[in-house]
């Protein structure tokens, strides 16, 4: 089955909005066995609309479209599509009564404007949108086996309707071939070295019917295990295996195979699981590691909190560090990281205690101490250990890894401790 | 001049990458005077290429190509154009000397396929890439005013060569009118009542010959004004005089004018500006606002620290609140988030502080205290203001609002302190 996506809105050509609906379709697509051939961007003039639906519908079986569906006067995607399809638009007296309903309970005016949304194409099905005012649409063309479907462009309006509507639809009503897919997420070994690693068992995942992605990030890559059969029992079976080879393979460098679990939230379950505390002394990563643990909801159940140290005062005042510790060895050292857990761990009284300090650039490199070095500490029941490494000239990006190697580093402690 | 940008890969079809370059050059071709009318994107195969281009050529008079220039079996971008200009491909010696010593500056290994990288089509005048081993490619094409440009997908790649290279010579080659703009950025004020609030003004825009434009993102509006015409100077005089309007109109929620500086950015050069310093104490921001602020170069300067008080504990042990106040009016409540500003202000040495405390959700809100409520307080010489918002039901969008008001807030104090 193949598939177009078609986003509409003049923002999107003008660049005031970045399209990440149409990755988030194409991946979900794509584990649902239909491959997407093509994504067009158009503006919001009806005749644009008109051209890429003619288009698409000379060689796709499937088009989706999202955007146009707002109350505004240069969103014409409806009565585009009911001209194509030469239907009335009729009114859902259902949607008014949800319409009237959502503007009730965020106390404000329902404009006439709003009415018009519970207007619909007497020939499309309904696609409901419990997020939002304007519906979801699904048209099956006439004389021939092809949908078009269109959706409103808000993301998490797009995201309820395709996976609660589309997909299940799709799969109900087409006889596509199951596939079933794992992802693994590492952490602390490249691409390549990861890819080099397995390579002699990469090479005969083909031939075993498996199929496998990397799909890196900054500081961690996730791959991801798949396979298509007509029995889906079949597929799951021969996935199982492979991730439990790659398991065995690549252990130490592994952090959750959850599905689309990050490294934070791993961690964040990992302590309170173990009912145990963790409390930050961070400098050069300056409250990017607190905060990428509290984006978590249900983080204050482990998460006692943390010192920015930014300012040597500060990593003596409020951490403890000597400060004739950061005169002999200087702020970014093993001595004075290891300080500043020990100070975080006592002074919040947590059982675990992570700390940064280090060169996040652009300035303030040496010979000694180049850009990008960044010693880190963890400290815990048993005593504080020191770690360096070096990630490079850009700030930003220094500032993540730093983060996530220090989230796996006391993630791995958590499983040795346990085992 | 219309445009068609085309995006080649199957990373992008599948999902495994977001498409941002498309944005960005939407945006620079449109401050050029270009529109661009349609983006494609499609896969790796030649056939997918020669299909788009075609279309393309039909109507558009610039087609720009990312990606597909890699020196992967994959990348056929290079291969396609030369056979669909009819022109083969040769060997530049002045490129295979810098892709040679961009291996050599990198320690590693050239392959043949990097070798390849040096053949380019001759009908092809050579747009040269500093950052990588692909080349650019303008394609004039035959008895026509038409022009294809093909770029690598590396998104800071392609930023060098359409920024040094494309649209020096769009702007050489072409009689595109002269474009000018500026950008305002405003903050506590939605986008509904700010375009309210300048109605009038906005209604005589057009007839003025200047185009305003609202860009919003979470807790903040930019606005954009320009104005194109044969005499820049014409339209420089048109822009300034509507953005001198628009301050006299909107001066209190106006953060900056500086083009495309965020609000920490901002704020970070007026403490420096100012020689002042600044400390933080954060609950429900989590590390997010101190976060914000060392993301930034150089704000070392001027950031003295922060506080990440998660725990109630924490916020009496590290930033000296007292435990009844905690008991009597809650954690989150203006007693507590005054005494986290001073505390934080006073162990920091610092000439001002900002403080959080709410309830960032999806748990924890109650019904005197609902989600989305944030105490926060500001803490100077004159001592120390408290202030509460509620900004919604989600958890990231309330973190980022927070900080952006807390931020803006202080900007607000040391421009009324130095008037």
């Amino acid at each position: 089955m193949l598939a177009e996506i078609i986003t509409v809105g003049d923002e999107l050509l003008l660049g005031q909005t970045v399209d990440t609906n149409s990755a988030w379709m194409g991946e979900h697509l794509e584990l649902s066995g239909i491959a997407v051939e093509r994504i067009s961007t158009i503006s919001d003039k009806p005749s644009a609309l008109v051209a890429a639906l003619d288009l698409a519908l000379k060689s796709k079986d499937l088009v989706l479209i999202t955007g146009g569906l707002g109350p505004t006067l240069d969103d014409q995607t409806k009565q585009v599509l009911a001209h194509y399809f030469e239907t009335p638009l009729v009114l859902h007296e259902e949607v008014l009564a949800n319409i009237t309903a959502w503007f009730a309970n965020r106390g404000l005016p329902m404009l006439p404007s709003n009415v018009d949304q519970a207007l619909l194409p007497e020939a499309c099905e309904m696609l409901p949108n419990p997020l939002g005012t304007a519906q979801g649409m699904w048209f099956a063309v006439k004389g021939s086996h092809q949908v078009v479907v269109s959706m409103p462009g808000v993301p998490y309006e797009m995201k309820g309707i395709m996976t609660d509507e589309v997909i299940p639809r799709l799969l109900d009503r087409f006889a596509l071939p199951t596939r079933y897919h794992r992802t693994i997420l590492t952490q602390g070994v490249g691409e390549s070295f990861l890819s080099q690693h397995v390579a002699t068992w990469e090479a005969g995942l083909a031939d075993r019917q498996v199929s496998m992605a990397y799909l890196p990030a900054p500081g961690q890559v996730r791959i991801r295990l798949s396979s298509m059969a007509e029995d889906r029992q079949v597929a799951v079976e021969r996935v199982e295996k492979e991730v439990n080879a790659f398991k065995a393979m690549c252990d130490h460098w592994i952090v959750t195979d959850v599905e689309g679990q990050s490294i934070a939230e791993t961690l964040v379950s990992g302590l309170i699981g173990a009912g145990k505390t963790l409390a930050i002394g961070e400098s050069c990563t300056g409250g990017a590691m607190a905060g990428s643990l509290t984006a978590i909801p249900g983080s204050s159940a482990c998460f006692l909190g943390g010192v920015v140290a930014y300012s040597n005062q500060v990593k003596v005042d409020l951490l403890g560090v000597s400060m004739e510790t950061i005169q002999t060895h200087g702020a970014v050292s093993e001595a004075v990281v290891k300080e500043m857990a020990l100070g975080a761990r006592h002074r919040m009284g947590a059982d675990y205690a992570l700390a940064t300090s280090g060169v996040a650039g652009p300035g303030g490199g040496t010979d000694e101490t180049p850009v990008g070095t960044v010693w880190m500490a963890l400290a815990g029941p048993d005593g504080v250990q020191g770690r360096v490494l070096n990630f490079g000239q850009n700030r930003s990006r220094n500032i993540e890894k730093a983060c996530l190697e220090c989230q796996a580093w006391l993630l791995r402690e958590l499983r040795e401790y346990k085992s």
